[in-house]
């Protein structure tokens, strides 16, 4: 028997909000950092959407996501300058009114105290939707914003990395997605009936199979994942043992 | 007046498929590669959403966003493993049959006369949505798919590489939106109603503002984009001015 821990699956969906991304301008380092976050909290990340920063997409990314999953996060967008509209696009998924928080406002002013004050611009920076709670940042003055179970962070990695670390150890999560890795020079495609196999002997595992070409030789890394680190093992000795079985070298921990 | 090419906005979106991405372990590199070759060919990337591994996901987002866009692109699951199952999710989408290719199968055949041949995991690669034509691969066997105005790539960045060159020039675009950047130690906070002043007086252009922290100092890149190289320029212009102006230093082309 399962304790009720593992049972409970959480799953979040990411925002990634910034013509940037979608012009190819900026490379984006935001899905990587908010997966590997969310894997340690027990949660999963079950869909990534690009948006505009045009309202009308990030209000239906936002509402579609935040209903199906039990956490959404944003990055992005939640500048001092014009085409930071992240906050507006928030309040207008969930049908609340932007104020300036009052908490907001005295850490800008704090923050921004030695550097010329407070400006328009600047105030943009303590608007949240209203019923909002406040993420630190203790990397730079504007704070992120949570609000139900929306989670609306800055879009500048090192940022949403403090502001990730605020966050640690906040949300209810499940048991955490274990995975254990082999690999070697060995070309998926001659093995996919023995990946396939193994999968359907370990119901709580998934296995997936990553290609890689290096020194002009194929080969692949297959992932074993699971909640349960007993099935994990037993899913990973038999794939090892049928890999073995077939004549392959390989590499536990993966290459 | 314009001519009637610069009147049309052609625009995409792209589809990445896998749990690797989800889980942060993959770090994705087809957002990047697809949105700046996409800008080449005058097209602009709308929306990217990456889906894990299940059908009814892919089959969710490939509808919705074929639908909205002129094109749409899928990267991954296309592999020879159990685990790619993009061919069905994108017929599924279509509601029309899975067929094996005889184009692709020949293909597949001399790829792999020297490796042992075809296997069932080797001919799920040339597995296609009914009435499908084939993407060249010049860098590993199975071919990518067309069907309609969707294209289906390979996940692997340099073979989704290949794949974007042999479509480079074959679709149909608009003007391809160009930009222009200035740059410097300047606090965002400090000139975002010159920018939004800006942005207003050039209704062609669109401007961009990207902070970034270094050697212990804050900065932006302010990025001025149009389909229109004499908006453009006249915009870029008045932003310079404005900077001038208010006594900052900047870098023509960004820093």
């Amino acid at each position: 028997m399962t304790s009720p821990k593992t049972d409970r699956i959480y799953t979040a969906a990411l925002v990634v909000i910034g013509d940037e991304i979608l012009s190819g301008r900026t490379h984006d380092k935001n899905i990587a950092q908010v997966a590997s976050w969310l894997q340690v909290q027990g949660i999963r990340l079950a869909e990534v959407r690009v948006v505009a920063d045009v309202e009308e997409r990030i209000v239906e990314a936002v509402r579609t996501l935040a209903e199906r999953n039990d956490y959404l996060f944003t990055t992005g967008g939640i500048g001092p300058t014009h085409d930071d509209i992240t906050v507006d696009a928030i309040a207008a998924a969930l049908g609340v009114p932007v104020i300036v928080h009052p908490e907001a406002r005295a850490i800008l002013d704090r923050y921004y105290a030695d550097k010329g004050g407070l400006n328009e611009g600047r105030l943009r920076m303590a608007r949240t939707p209203e019923g909002a709670k406040l993420i630190p940042n203790h990397r730079s003055g504007a704070p992120g914003i949570q609000i139900e179970n929306i989670f609306v962070m800055a879009g500048v990695p090192h940022i949403t990395a403090g502001m990730l670390d605020a966050l640690t150890g906040k949300l209810e999560g499940g048991a955490p997605l274990i995975s254990e890795t082999v690999g070697g020079y060995i070309p998926e495609s001659e093995v996919s009936g023995l990946l396939r196999e193994v999968e359907k002997a370990h119901e709580q595992c998934q296995i997936g199979s990553y290609p890689f070409f290096r020194e002009g030789k194929v080969g692949a890394n297959f992932v074993v994942r699971s909640t349960d680190a007993g099935e994990l093992k037993s899913c990973i000795d038999t794939l090892c043992d049928g890999l073995s079985a077939a004549g392959y070298d390989f590499t536990p921990g993966g290459i």
